[in-house]
């Protein structure tokens, strides 16, 4: 039976209350690694994007210098990382009259940060900041590669050029940016190659039509965690931005990106209950500890809401959270599976695995910090959220 | 052309940053008094769940008076809660070890905070910890009545029997406890009806099993929202549990819980772009601030990541925000429609009904608070989150 007054050490998984967030050290630094070397290869920067961690340490390790680059998708995120000293931002979002005063005032405190539209209008309003401000403020064109969200079509020459234009005369025209978000749905390694592929020509196509126009178009900026893996060939790219190969997730594993065994982030959670003649083991962790993302729904691997793995972070065969409630999390082997139920007692820990590492990280406040499956406790870094 | 220099009022919805959470007090106030008003004409008292808003100003206006009783998902709950003096609480989550080392604090410094458990494995824990603190913890046992998640067959009179021997002789046997979550999924007022009377004839049975083995049941706990509303006859129960109602939303108005102008919680979005082509709009607020929860997704009508209305909280006719990335969201006319895309600009405001409230709020860390279509701010009600 076991005992209430069983004290493990503080430093250890095992002394921590459930559910949390669960950080390997050791898989982060190791894809961090990978797509550095990927990158390194290919002739292109790499500017990470800030919105999975959103943590100031793990910035510190994904970027490739202290002051940036970094891509951010908030302003909140921009003014955190700002205060802690990257100073080299693009905000990735587009942009609308009243975010622009908190540009101001992040430009006036130090930090180069540039912002992204994709229409006219936005670029009149950018442009009376800037007069209004005193101080040219650098923005991006966004493109759209693949229709699946903002951006110009990269034929459309003439509103690339018009934009172009009003903003080097009224503000600062920094480039261009493409996103491919359609990536997210690949099925195969060809049809990933493929989408990096037109990423690049998209933007790089945006980028000509500038230059053409005789504008100046310093940043060609494209990515996505599953192109930027991707890619052999970006010519014409000067930068990368990639946000969720840091931690990676089921998502990402599902569509070939990495493997299970690269995902950093987990969720500790503990047995509370059994429903035996279903096969369900219950847990402490809900939605709200995994999020509400069923991002592998639409995969050929459904995985509910994450894979389960024992404290060490190993998978049980065929384990998954089925089903998910505020905070119960139910556990059942997964359709296609013939594994038995592991047996797990009341008060026995489980880490899980995330269907998307971005909307998972940002249902918990701080991140504890492990390396492997020593189960020791290297740190605890906070997380910050909000707009 | 909007500039950026107009200042709108600092108490005007105007004036804040975007996304943000906006709660419509009169319509908050309107929901609180319909249930209470229902349950009081059938002689129950509410213990209003606390997980939806996770607030400390809107708890005071939920529960019935200011010790409680309340029901809370997390020790965190119980604990913020507590320290605000409510005393009467049951933590509806299954217990397990290291949680119970909380609740014994909780209970030294004051609170009666009951604890859930559905097996004798976890009696046994609770009387070992009984015994260790030297003070009986009061526990309920859950009992099943839909099979949706936990609980004891309420025909199951030997594990009742014996759970409650356990309790009643090493710690403190306060009850029996049920959730009719099934009702999320009914189809129908019939079907509601039915679900409520299923509620509470399992919880009624195995209170008087507890009975008939002599053993004392003095609480008989039934309710979800659904059930809570539709319950025509609660003979036996002696309280009931709801949390969604005090914020209520698109689940609720699609069971025919409540109108969809009943919903007293959106998200506030700014547009920052179009796809003409597409019929699309481009807000600031994506599933970071509307949180990933699709749950209108299995019901008759799918309304996506939400209901659009303008600033004032009036619902453009067919417009929901059919996707979302983290901080985009994608406004477009429903497909069951032939509403016109409203005319919308950049930088103009639009608010956003939720499909789950209870996930929304948790993407946000405070409430503005108004009253109908003022615009004018009353208060900013801070909301926690975490375990």
């Amino acid at each position: 039976m076991t005992s209430t007054l069983i004290t493990p050490a503080p430093d250890s998984l095992s002394a921590l209350e459930t559910p949390c967030a669960v950080l390997d050290l050791d898989r982060m630094e190791r894809n961090i690694g990978r797509l550095r070397e990927h990158l390194d290869g290919l002739g292109v920067s790499l500017r990470p994007h800030l919105k999975t961690a959103k943590s100031v340490e793990i910035a510190q390790r994904v970027m490739t210098a202290p002051a940036g680059p970094a891509t951010v998708s908030t302003l909140k995120e921009a003014e955190q990382f700002a205060q802690a000293g990257v100073t080299d931002l693009t905000y990735a979002v587009g942009i609308e009259p009243t975010k622009l005063q908190r540009v101001i005032a992040l430009r006036a405190a130090g930090a180069d940060i540039a912002v992204l539209l994709d229409s006219v209008e936005q670029a009149h309003i950018v442009v009376a900041a800037s007069r209004d401000s005193g101080e040219p403020i650098p923005a991006l064109i966004e493109i759209d590669c693949d229709g699946h969200r903002s951006g110009i079509d990269p034929a459309d020459a003439e509103r690339i050029t018009a934009i172009g234009r009003l903003l080097a005369e009224g503000a600062s025209l920094r480039g261009v940016l493409a996103h491919a978000g359609a990536s997210y749905g690949a099925r195969s390694e060809t049809e990933l190659r493929a989408c990096a592929d037109n990423e690049r020509d998209a933007v790089v196509r945006a980028a000509n039509t500038l230059r053409e126009a005789g504008l100046p178009c310093p940043v060609v900026s494209a990515g996505s965690t599953p192109t930027a893996h991707f890619a052999d060939d970006l010519t014409g790219v000067t930068e990368i931005r990639a946000g969720v190969f840091v931690f990676f997730d089921l998502v990402m594993a599902g569509l070939g990106v990495c493997q299970i065994d690269d995902i950093a982030l987990s969720v500790m959670a503990t047995v509370i209950g059994h429903q035996v003649d279903k096969g369900w083991i219950i847990v402490d962790a809900g939605w709200m500890a995994m999020s509400r993302d069923r991002g592998t729904a639409k995969q050929s691997v459904d995985q509910g809401y994450g894979v389960v793995c024992d404290q060490n972070g190993k998978p049980y065969p065929g384990l998954i959270m089925a089903d998910a409630n505020q905070e119960h999390g139910v556990l059942a082997i997964r359709n296609d599976s013939t594994a038995a139920l592991p047996d797990l007692q009341i008060g026995d820990r489980v880490r899980i695995l995330p269907n998307h590492a971005c909307a998972t990280g940002a249902q918990h406040d701080r991140y504890h910090v492990i390396r492997g499956s020593s189960g020791h406790i290297e740190a605890e870094w906070p997380r910050f959220g909000g707009w």
